[in-house]
């Protein structure tokens, strides 16, 4: 493997000081560009996932187009639950759809740990897109954490209240338990996996863990989590541990693990580092809308930002969540440049 | 009129000591009740809203069942829209729908700024209410407050991501700031007029303003805020301030205006109150979902909140936002009754 041309991303995890803060966006490679529009035109989601010249390929597009610092695998937060036996597909513009959520014990019971095996085919795209990137940026790889996973798979889908997942969280919590180590233990092994393939980086998202109260995150998901970053830690790649709505859970989040804590914008980021502590590196934090703003309003809130970071080694610019579709591509270009020339040492 | 009965809950509106503490639930009036149903079956949420009998005997349902400590007027949030222009209906299962959404300054410009007399019948319904409790409890008035009335009227709905509602912020910052000061008067005027109808307690209800940046919220929503507030004081009754997701928003929120901040379950009652402050009441914060959880479960959670909440004076019990459809009755009853128990002086 050549060496890495830019290593901004890897430094800042590590809160090693860099020439100017590293910038990526989650889902950076999305339907807002054309170009990931063209190959989805003729392939399904589960296509581009399994197919991994074509995962390469769209893992490629942010970075070939943007500055970024750092590219992420193209894949879809759930492809592990289909090794599990949980069978899924995706409705036109309505999200995952599950064919076989979870209601009870036995159906956890039912479910299969795999090894990793069955989802070699993410390590390939992983070698494809790190051969293609030849050294230019770093390469993130990911998955969904445990709690957004069961809660997608005993939702059936995408959800707004959670109210099944936490009716079976507070009605069973024995085998609910049993859901999460499963989980757990899948999650570990695919990271473990991607790593092993090459990614650089990987980032847990809890994406949906906000709409649970802190004794809620304490009790039924914090263990499972730690579980993973401790399983992780001997990887020696920077782990980035990412949620939503998390203001009042950060301490938590930041003691079940992770060297990087992702914010999303219903925080200021220097309240957040103060409370996660200076000790983690922290990503974030714009709201995605914001690119939608005219330019001079995109500048004065990526300035907020990075003033509240305050110089500090350790800051990953990101939004608080991903790229929302039709984002003015120009916006996001201008995002970036932005804050390399701003924070220029 | 009658006095008092029960003034558990003013008292602790204003941080007096009480014999226990003081509870209701948000949306108390509602389908998991078969009596609510039996009135819905051959009305429109709508024509109960307007017809002044049945939104007095919808608003009583609850208090008739459970031993609460308050009653809160039967109305929709979306009421004050009508007379500003603004059309709207609910579809089944759907939420409401506005049929004119604004989508520009032109659309601001021609809403109607009323002083209050096209709601006269939420009046009415709170005399013929207060007359039907005769003391038992304090009733309590609500309005939405501008943002959250901002984002059904902009979206014309319900939403997930407010994307409209940021974009028109962002975009169109001078629009925006005259679309909340329109609200925000108008607010003020519906909530003047049911305090002087006998609303004895007022609750601003800022549901979703939870999906902003504490910047944004500083900055396009905390002075129109702070109007309502300031208009009110001198009526002389407890005003409360709710929102949910604000975990990072209740110093701002508390800035803003309230005798007594809501909160909801994603932050722990202790601290949250150390963030406002010990001279505001605060309210708060079951997961609504706990209610479909076994007793032992529930009891585990209110215990909890009551022991984060010290025996400190200013302490109303309440849900971190309304009770759900198909909420069993009986834990409804149980949760009363715990918080009334656990409490005794």
């Amino acid at each position: 493997m050549r060496s890495l041309m830019n290593e901004r991303f890897l430094k800042a995890c590590r809160r090693e000081s860099v020439d100017c803060t590293p910038v990526w966006f989650m889902r950076q490679a999305g339907r807002y560009m054309p170009e990931y529009q063209a190959v989805r035109a003729s392939h399904s989601i589960l296509e581009v996932c399994k197919t991994p010249e074509l995962a390469a390929q769209v893992t490629l597009q942010p970075v070939e187009r943007f500055p970024v610092d750092a590219a992420i695998i193209f894949a879809d937060i759930l492809l592990p639950l289909e090794p599990m036996g949980i069978r899924f597909e995706f409705a036109e513009g309505e999200g995952p759809v599950i064919q076989n959520p979870i209601r009870d014990r036995a159906d956890v019971e039912r479910l299969q740990v795999s090894d990793g095996s069955a989802l070699a085919y993410v390590g390939d795209s992983i070698k494809q897109a790190r051969k293609a990137l030849s050294g230019l940026v770093p390469l993130i790889g990911f998955a969904g954490a445990p709690f957004t996973l069961a809660s997608y798979a005993i939702e059936g889908g995408g959800s707004k209240q959670y109210l099944v997942t936490k009716q079976f969280m507070y009605r069973e919590p024995e085998a609910w338990h049993r859901l999460m180590d499963k989980l757990a233990r899948v999650v570990t092994n695919y990271l473990q996996l991607q790593i092993q393939a090459g990614a650089q980086a990987v980032q847990l998202f809890d994406s949906w863990v906000g709409c649970l109260s802190p004794g809620d995150y304490e009790e039924y998901v914090l263990p499972h989590v730690q579980l993973i970053f401790e399983g992780l830690k001997r990887e020696g790649v920077p782990l980035i541990h990412f949620g939503t709505g998390t203001s009042a859970l950060l301490r938590l989040m930041r003691k079940a693990g992770g060297d990087v804590i992702g914010v999303d914008w219903r925080v200021h980021l220097d309240e957040a580092w103060a409370t996660i502590g200076y000790d983690v590196a922290i990503q974030g934090n714009l709201d995605p809308v914001s690119l939608f703003a005219p330019l001079h309003e995109i500048e004065r809130r990526v300035e907020d930002i990075l003033r509240r970071a305050g110089g500090r080694p350790g800051h990953i610019f990101n939004l608080g969540h991903g790229i929302l579709p039709n984002t003015p591509m120009e916006q996001v270009a201008a995002t970036v440049e932005l804050v390399h020339k701003l924070t220029q040492r």
